[in-house]
Order: structure tokens, then C-alpha cells, then sequence
């Protein structure tokens, strides 16, 4: 099937395109709306890396949110961030709500400096834009043998309960976590609660539910209902573990709060409105620790050790975290990325904004 | 009702009994089966405060067997542990079977000094002897201001799945962390499947099943009778999650086992039989980030949320991680711990057994 979307000069179609022409096209866009170069290149490549391993509501479909948030000032298109504070082997910046992918991919090379200096190494960012999906920030890190960690919340929103409460405190809080093997590395991307505003946004979207309780209502009644967070009084949204053993999602969210927030020094307390995130990110490195080959081969063998684990009758084999991200990447890579509908159509829109040729179906 | 047990010269009988002379007598126990001093006081300390704190499994119910691994040589009696690299603001020790609360304690005092200087220290552990209750530590590091992180797996040990799998891969894999606040610290200890071997160990020991579906045997049937570990082909304890959602359990355990097992450079391909752990420590210093104050006013204000969160009728309060801890050692420091019929029997055979006068209940 092939849907054509109307443009002033061409048309953009359902099909797969190349990564390297979205990049190039995204990046296009985002310099239409005000981004400075190269940061519009590096958000493009961010975004297009989430729909390249298959997290297709971090990727591409948030280029028009972007754009949006750049013409309307609440992501800053030019500049740098402001030191915080530099001591030794940690940092602390103050975004200015600069693009989060800029601002991450940026904090992860310094932490990955200091790592090679120090051991570990670490950058707190405060007032950071929206930072996509954190998966695609790894392989930058796990491919010079170097473990990475990054966490984040957003101290405008709300949306997850502690455990045994009913007003949300918390966002999801993602907390991503890569290690190279002797091997493909593993990829690890979680939030502390059981799913999150993006997946419950689009189920809502479609009249959908959850396959599990995953949510509560006010009066604190499991659910599977995405809409009981729109409801007034709001439900929330459970956290890892859920009404049986919440208690672990719950401190999960304390840590990534405490390193997000706190180290960054700016969170829930300051009232911030706007769209944003407070982030934590460490690199580690195995060298200066028992050395590179003596990690891979601690690493490769827990691999090993999942993936020989028996299944039961019929199910599929264990799976290390980012091992299907990897595939995904890989076909895509080869065979190009499907667009569908949706997402061909606001590229379309994009492209009539700033008269750009549309990305070309492979 | 009083239940005395008969010893040489001098009865134990069940009671409460001061922190103080519990560390005393346990450290003379120590002492008794040759660990040198001042590792007996350390080591007393910590079991006496799990204890304080509530976690009896990981308490002085652990002395019985430390006494035997240290007759049996199987836990180091004295000497330091080796240093295996030292790079900056971070070490790897090779512990040499010393009892873990040493070594552990060790490490977070040298991680802490290096989080002073570096922003953030941190230690790795190979062949630590087991390091009892994680949450016991960490006050020594949030009272500074920091906030502390242990990592650690026993290599020796597999009882947890992958999630998806069917053979024991992990051990529970405890993760605790502990940050101040403006108030009393938060302190999470939790282990990244449901539940532990200790606590399946002691409901299958009274016959006893969990109030749920916390384990499957052998051929993936969630279970919630703790015998199925025990069972022929062994059955194994779920990742956090469960079966919805154990991913993220997953994800947590190989978390814990790379930056344990990983950075200290040993672990299951090595191919240990004895009772040890691998031990990742990190210290942070808020100080050289946003500052010790902004920190303590983020993580205050989302401790104060999380209390102020309403909560279904009838139930108790929002909790923070190690407010029932805190709650439980103040009144224990101030109406002495409560001993069992288990345990005034094991501290009146080690008393016996050592010649010591066991210690008076007030």
C-alpha cells in the first residue's frame, strides 16, 4: 500500500527510508526552526537512532513537538550551557533548556574524559530540554569499552505514585544502563514505574487498555485503563512491581530523583512549568578498575549464562536487554526505516514549512 | 514467659537486650574463633545493626556461621585486603575472604575520601567473605552528607532466572543506596528479584508458602512454595516484576553483577564454590556538585511528597525506604533488642563454647 501525501512540489510516501536521509532531513528541519548547527545535527541523529532500534515514541515523533518548542522559545536554539560547577572528576551545568540530545551526547563525552582520568566520572544537568529516548546514547559509550549510566526525570511533570499512595510524585524516571561484553554490549533501558506517559498517551489515543493493571485510579483501584490519568481527580500510573511489590519501583524512582534533581540541584521544589528534565549521567571505566578484558569476560559470561537458560515448551529464548534494539538497528540499517501514516504525514507537514525536499523512499 | 538455656555457669534467657553488650559478646565470640582485632568490633557492629534496624535475617543470626566459616578457614582472620589497582577515584581490592562488614566498611570509608577530593570514589571488592545487611552501612555515609551506593552478588550462587528463563543465572542481587535529606536519610535496600534466598530459606525451614507467586519450578509455573528450590530439578526465584513485568528485575540484576562482578574483575566464570561476594561501593559528594544544601532541599521536599501523598482509606502512611529502620533502631537503642528462642539458644552454644558470659538481658 502506498499512501501519498500532498506537498507544494513533492510527495513523501509510505515506504522505508534511509537513516542517513531522515538524519539529514531532520536536521534540515530543526535548522528551519531556529537550531543552531551542529546541534541540529546531533538531536537528528538522537532521534533517528530511537527509530532506527525500534523505540519508535523517542524517535522521529517528536520532531514536531521539537520544532514547536524552538518557535515558541521553550527549547533554546543557540548557545552553550553554564557551568555550575567543574571539581575533578564531576560537573554540574545549567542547560538553559538547550536541546537534551545536544546536552547529553555533550555531558556523556565529558564523563567519559573524566572516566579515562579518573575512573568514574559524572555530569548533572540542570534545566536540560527533553532528552529522547536514553538507549541511543549507549553504544557511544559501551564502544570504547566504557560502562555508562544515565537517569533522568522531569521536574514539571507527574505521573507515577510512591508506593501506597494515590497522588503521583514522580515522572517515570528512566534510568538506562550500558556495559560493553565480549560481545554485542548490553543495553539496558528501564523507567522505575511499570510503563510510561508515552505508552499510555498513545493506548488512550486509540481506545486502547493495558494487557495488565498497570495504573490505579484515584481511589487507588488497579487498572488497565491509559485514560485514568486524564480523569479529574487524575489516576496514576504504578510503580515497578506494581500493588504486589511496588516497593522496588518506588526506590528505584527515589535514586533516579536524588541523582537527577538533587545532584543537579534543580527539581520539584523550584516549580518549574515547562517542558524539561534534570539529568544524571556517569561513565565508568573498566580499564581503571580490574581492566577491560577482565570485565568482558565477567560481562560475556553472564551474557552467555542468560541466553543458555532454558525456556519453557515453546517460548522464545532469553533475551539480553538490547539485544533486539541491536537487530532492529541492524536490519534498519540495511532495509531502511518504515514510516507509517502518521509520521510520513507530519514529515510532509515539516517539509511544506520550511521548503524542504521530503526524505525519498528507498 | 522466659525461657532460660542452660549453660555452663550462666543462662541467656530470652529478653531484650542492649545494643552495646550484643556487640560486645559478638565481638568476643569473634575474637574466640581467631578473627583479630579490630575487625571483631566492625563486624559486630554491623551484624548488631541489623539487628537494630529491623533485619534480622541479616543480623546476629549470621554469627553461628561466620564463627564456623572462620574455624573452617573459609573466612579470613586476619591480615588486610590487597590492593589489585588504585587509579585516582577509584581501587579494586581483592578482600582475600576477610569478612565482608570489614572490607566493606573499608571500602566506603576510602570511597568517601575519594568523593571528598574526586566528587565521586568508588571501590570494587573480589572475594569478599558475605557482607550481611547492605542498609546497615550507609548511615555512616549519609550522616557526612553523602550518599552512598553497595552493589554486591555472591558468584558462588544462582537461585534467580532470567526473565524468560528457566535456569538460575543471578543471585537476588541486593542494590542499596542511601542519600540525606533535610530530615532523617532515605535509605533503599532492595534485591533485584522479589524475594531472597534468606527468606524462602526460612519459610520452606517452618513449612510455610509466600503470599504470592513469587518463584516458578523447574518448568516455569509460578509458585509461591519456597521448596521448589530445594526440588530436583530446582526451581528459582523471580526477577522483580515477575512474570508481567520481570525485565526490569532482570535489567537491575545484571546492573548489580556487572558493576560488582565486572569492575572487580571476578565472578561466576571464575568458578567459586565458597560463600563470598563481589562488592561495588560509590560514594558521592553532593558538596561538589549543586552543593550539600540544594541537595537536601530536593531530596526534602520529594521525601515530604512522598508523605503528603494521599492514601487509600484505612491505610497506613506513605512510607520513605528506611523510615521503618530508623523508626525500629531508636526504639530498640532505647528498649533493647529482642531476642528469640533461635537466637538466646545459638549466642548461649557460642558462649559456652568460648567461655564467655553471655550477655544480660536488661
Amino acid at each position: 500500500m502506498t499512501i501519498a501525501v500532498k506537498l507544494a512540489e513533492e510527495t513523501i510516501t509510505m515506504g522505508r527510508y534511509r537513516s542517513d536521509g531522515l538524519i539529514d532531513f531532520a536536521a534540515a528541519v530543526l535548522a528551519g526552526a531556529g537550531l543552531e548547527a551542529p546541534k541540529t545535527r546531533t538531536v537528528a541523529e538522537i532521534l533517528v537512532e530511537g527509530d532506527l532500534i525500534g523505540h519508535d515514541t523517542h524517535g522521529l515523533q517528536l520532531l514536531p513537538a521539537y520544532v514547536r518548542q524552538l518557535r515558541e522559545g521553550t527549547m533554546t536554539a543557540s548557545g552553550e550551557h553554564e557551568v555550575v560547577s567543574d571539581r575533578a572528576a564531576v560537573a554540574v551545568w545549567d542547560g538553559r533548556y538547550l536541546p537534551g540530545a545536544w546536552l547529553t551526547v555533550q555531558a556523556l563525552e565529558a564523563a567519559s574524559g573524566r572516566a579515562t582520568r579518573y575512573g568514574v566520572g559524572a555530569v548533572a544537568i540542570r534545566r536540560s530540554h527533553h532528552i529522547a529516548c536514553l538507549a541511543a546514547y549507549l553504544p557511544r559509550i559501551t564502544s570504547r569499552n566504557q560502562v555508562g549510566m544515565i537517569a533522568c526525570a522531569d521536574p514539571a511533570v507527574a505521573t507515577v505514585a510512591p508506593f501506597g499512595g494515590l497522588d503521583a510524585v514522580f515522572t517515570p524516571d528512566p534510568i538506562a544502563f550500558g556495559f560493553p561484553t565480549d560481545g554485542d554490549p548490553v543495553v539496558i533501558d528501564m523507567s522505575a514505574s511499570i510503563t510510561t506517559n508515552g505508552m499510555a498517551g498513545r493506548l488512550a489515543a486509540r481506545g486502547e487498555r493495558f494487557r495488565e493493571k498497570w495504573l490505579q485510579d484515584s481511589d487507588g483501584t488497579a487498572t488497565n485503563d491509559p485514560k485514568v490519568l486524564s480523569q479529574e481527580p487524575p489516576g496514576t500510573i504504578l510503580p515497578t512491581g506494581g500493588k504486589d511489590h511496588g516497593h522496588k519501583g518506588y526506590g528505584l524512582a527515589l535514586i533516579v530523583e536524588s541523582l537527577s534533581l538533587g545532584l543537579a540541584g534543580f527539581g520539584r521544589v523550584d516549580g518549574p512549568r515547562q517542558w524539561g528534565a534534570s539529568v544524571y549521567v556517569q561513565v565508568f571505566d573498566p580499564e581503571l578498575f580490574s581492566g577491560a578484558g577482565a570485565f568482558g569476560r565477567q560481562t560475556g559470561h553472564l551474557a552467555a549464562l542468560c541466553r543458555q537458560s532454558r525456556v519453557p515448551d515453546g517460548a522464545q529464548p532469553v533475551r539480553l536487554p538490547g539485544e533486539q534494539a541491536l537487530k532492529t538497528k541492524r536490519l534498519r540499517l540495511r532495509e531502511g526505516i518504515e514510516l507509517d501514516e502518521d509520521r510520513v504525514k507530519s514529515l510532509g507537514d515539516l517539509a511544506v514549512e520550511y521548503g524542504l525536499a521530503p526524505p525519498t523512499a528507498i
